[in-house]
């Protein structure tokens, strides 16, 4: 992907820089040889230091990852050093940071998250994720302990109530979806009941979508599926609700949470210069 | 900015399409007209109908706007009405709900800010964004009722710590700027404590950052500057702290505050399919 | 997929054209409005429409079709009309029929293939395609009758040689994979003789790609998997060989033929400017 | 070209490789150097080394030519070796393959055509390339042993039956042609019978199309130009028929024969890993 | 080209505008629709319609021409009318105005060379152009009465004498590029005395540059090509003495200038909106 | 600023090139690497090596500069040392040299312009710049001494009659601006006359710009002023008027000259290749 998060970096600085950082420019003249490091103000779990690198490589400086993605960091630890000529450490220090407080601030959520799952459950992502930032927030997904669902709409079918509607059904929709895709690619139907539930497994469904259910019809849903097909929970999650269906006997194997990404706030990061 | 936002869109779309959306093609082969409305499932302040009614538009969908960008809305209230063809309205559908719940998001948690410093000060936001979205992000803030700060490196000049130690001092360090600046920019200097300040002061300098001050460093460092510069503090800002401010009698101009665009959730939004 | 289609209509226009086609506006410097038929010199299957009409659309002028993409016309039949000013029809003529020749001939050739497979066999794509053409090669292959495999890298599973080799074994190189592969994904592995079939079926592996076999080795292939796993034939097939399959009592369930694109010829089209 | 080329490595690869492949990653991640040899499986002319070195290059990879672009291989024989990152030479080797089995082809093709014309007779590409990828065609004709006519629209004038009827004739039409033309452009009108040769050679054309003759006639076209002019053949033309006109007294400078190109079939390569 | 001169529109545009144009937005909020007229404050030669009518059309404005390019005007005369919103028409204005009075300037100094040749000796542009703005600079020339030399490397030979050096001679390098490029191409050679110009006219040059001589020498040169070839002289040329040189029995057929784009200065013109 | 540099150079080369330079791969097919100077042929200030670097850097060559951006040399001085292969050299000898005499042409005809006002006013360009070369055309006038007003639109705020008219005066107009723009922007004002002056003082506008009027009428307004803001003159300004502008006691403090860039003609220099 590297081509990718180049292209991704030039763009990000040049929407920071435009014509240029006078302020650097006019400050640093000589602008002389320079090391920083980049570390936690809280604990957090580090997810991004790829792209960070590829900015601060824009501007002629080296990235040296001190932890890895994925990695917990406790505040006041180190997540990078970087070197370079000085102008280009302080032009791109902000994007870079842009970039990894906003990705860890994923990892780390996604982490409180997975961890009410007790690791009985798969917790994955959704398309609901940040406009040109998808591989990357899916990444922090990744690093923080969950899984990801389908990429795009290319890279998987999923048939919503709106398919349904139009094609008349379930069973036509399944039929009509089954004809059009690829032999890689399993089918998932999104049902609201238990009733399309049955048709849904009776047209050989491979993932349910279990949407919108209370936790005793996910349950029921899923003792009734028994092993037929692939269960997926989904709406109004929530880290108790989370431990809570962990915990049943008859429970999902996957439930998706689109605030994995949605609901992440940036956590705090810093950069400082060296002597 | 209609080129950019279009560009904008189409990429957005081109990320979660790809090759094509097989489910929504074989579901709805025929391709009718069809009609949405997109609707607030909780209380929120608009933003983002300009790029959401872009990418319908690539689709050949019309969005035409119930609400206003920076308008209040409870649960249950429209946004918006789309209507074209009905592929069209579910293969942009996801695309354009990321970038409203996303903006919306900062707009709503902008409000709960702005509504904390009760007009006696200016709330502006910080180059703290996400990489790429700048422009829609800080048109966001707007809409909750928020100010901008500047757009980038090159629209304000704003000399921080590290360019003070690189100059020399805080005098060197405005010269050098002053000499490269157009006669169009005001210069801020970032001031730590209250002897840097009467060292900006003394130079001129037309904005004075009060960086990582308590609250009663503030009130005095304003009393100090009577007046002669705009004064801006920052870090470590809530809406609590930001009330206690607005209540003095001596506060700052400004509070700048990353958290308007970092610390905002996504608000919930749903599109539903009219008949 | 409109604005990606423009853009390669644009791209190839810009090959073609460059600063300007001289001769076209030294002869016609009125730019009257023209019209023009596009026909079949020999007997063929449509692909391409859509693109050529994006094309023509590009320099101001409407293609209307008259036949649609996976119909066969005779010779001296017609696909489409073209009207618009006479400039736009000559400049943009030769790059339209460039892709409706070879678009077509993929079609036309696929034709013949999924012909010899007489609707017992789903005969499908490889990935050798020509870089930048895919999805068109790949909807050419649709209208001539044959199906598609995964579009790219990114839309499904395939475990080949070098993975296994690498991976230790073929279990390792599925658990590996499936740790990895979101839960819409089915897990396709290549085998090359029936001690790989056998192991790979008792790794619950979806589809097995039964690479260069010989036909009897084929069939028992099939047989042993007994309906446990989609079959996929490949390497040296061609139309004798695959009707030859296609009469057995135990066939794969597909065969994929990457001739289908590269070892399609252009077809014979010509535009007439109409009086 | 290579900025040119580049571009193209890179879209190539983003087409066939979108957010990544899953299957490599898994399956080496610890991504060890490796080798590999790309060698003929049947006997070919060798193009496109320079575009399969940019593709690998992407993906931190070096391909070191054996053979040269132009030279004729027979089965097993060996293009080239590449060495890099072993998930690097998996993942670009469909792409690189696809070049250079496209591009080989049509190298090998033209060989046989110009062949046929044993030295008497120039044989000449056409405009009907496939979109994106004329340089690279028209460079695997040259590895072929055939030349090139003009690259595009602006860089030579071929004055067609549809401008020479807009123009009212071929006189007005040259005329019209040659005040536009800069001074190092030759003029080529195409001719169908001898009265429109006269015709053309009566205004001091350079270049004669003799398009869609009969072999006699193209004969006495020859005889009668007798030298005044350049002149070309075209239309339908194949290795025996060349091989007649070759043989002639009187035989066209050249023969144009767009199916150098679009006749032209994927040679078979593969790309083997070295221990 | 109207891909390209929108895009040319669009790139010019957002380097002036970036994120937005707040004067304007502050100043006009309700944005009504407006007129404006675009007039010559000097004598003038027009140029640069077509793109400043681009660079409206992006900001929703219509420009009409009142002039032509290539129309002669007095001070005070229109070149066009414009009308849209009233932001359109003050966002684009600077932009359109740079381009019509840089190509007007270059339109209208062409003129006065093309004048001093009084019809006997043709007056064409050099290579020597803005980079990016070429083919709108080879349409002034035009408009201002002048011709167009090759657009590019692509579209013409010319041997200079790093070539001549460097291959050996004329012969050698002439027969090197006769053996390269196609046949619709004709070869020019730069000679800088007349041994050269014998050794490049036994050589069947057909077009001659007769670099840097005096006035008698090119007079002689031309004497002694006799029409063989057509003769080019460049070097230090200025209106007086083109009107020597047209004057003269032996006269080139054609001088090149580069300065009829490089010493052009920017006509005035101004936009004067209308109640 | 150096992606971008490298998209321009990149841009500007496909220009010129386009698919190849035929005539350097024929007559130095084997591309032996070598060296040239590049000199002055009149006296000038140099600006553009940075970008004259980067189009060698894109065809394999290495710039090394002789004297520096800024600096006088008088004819026959050297700017620079190129080396790389032949081809190279030769192929991006025409682009690099259209950007550096351009730029040399600017910087030197704006230190004719600066030395006018004898350090006693500073000489200032305007938005009159050539689209997408305005980076390069700004950092051109401050090689030659001058300095540089607003990048553009986004960077600080000018008020124009059109605005003042849509406002419904000055006063209004500095109202909306100033509630609009960021804290660290100034208020420009075009003003006409003496009266107008005075209404925008008392709106504490901190730039006046003074336009179009005569001597006297500047100074008086400079005198009014009185140091209350900053005073810029423009209209019709050359050295000999900013000579007597530059002498008077009541002297603006910038003048802002377009013509430093639009009334620029490009000076001379040579590449000559070294044996």
């Amino acid at each position: 992907m590297s081509a990718a998060l180049r292209e991704l970096a030039r763009a990000a600085l040049a929407e920071d820089i435009g014509p240029g950082d006078i302020t650097t420019a006019a400050c640093l003249p000589d602008n002389p040889p320079g090391r920083a490091r980049i570390f936690a103000k809280q604990a957090l779990t580090v997810s991004g230091l790829e792209i960070a690198g590829a900015v601060f490589a824009e501007r002629g400086c080296v990235l040296r990852a001190v932890a890895a993605d994925g990695e917990q960091l406790l505040p006041g630890e180190e997540l990078a050093r970087v070197e370079g000529p000085v102008q280009g450490l302080l032009i791109a220090e902000r994007v870079a940071l842009n970039f990894l407080m906003r990705l860890s601030g994923i990892a780390t959520h996604t982490r409180a998250v997975v961890a009410a799952a007790a690791g009985r459950i798969r917790i994955v992502d959704t398309r609901k994720t940040t406009p040109l930032h998808r591989a990357l927030e899916k990444a922090a997904v990744r690093h923080g302990g969950g899984h990801n669902h389908r990429f795009a709409l290319y890279d998987g079918v999923m048939i919503k109530d709106n398919h349904i509607a139009a094609a008349g059904g379930i069973r036509p929709a399944v039929r009509a979806v089954r004809a059009a895709v690829h032999h890689l690619v399993r089918v998932e139907v999104e049902v609201e009941d238990l009733d399309q539930l049955e048709e849904a497994l009776s047209c050989g469904v491979e993932v349910l979508l279990l949407d919108n259910m209370d936790d005793d019809t996910i349950a029921e849903a899923v003792r009734r599926v028994a092993g037929r097909a692939i269960t997926e929970a989904s709406g109004n999650m929530n880290p108790r609700r989370i431990a809570a269906l962990a915990a049943r006997e008859h429970r999902p194997d996957l439930i998706s949470v689109g605030g994995l990404i949605h609901q992440a706030r940036w956590v705090d990061l810093s950069m400082r210069m060296l002597q």
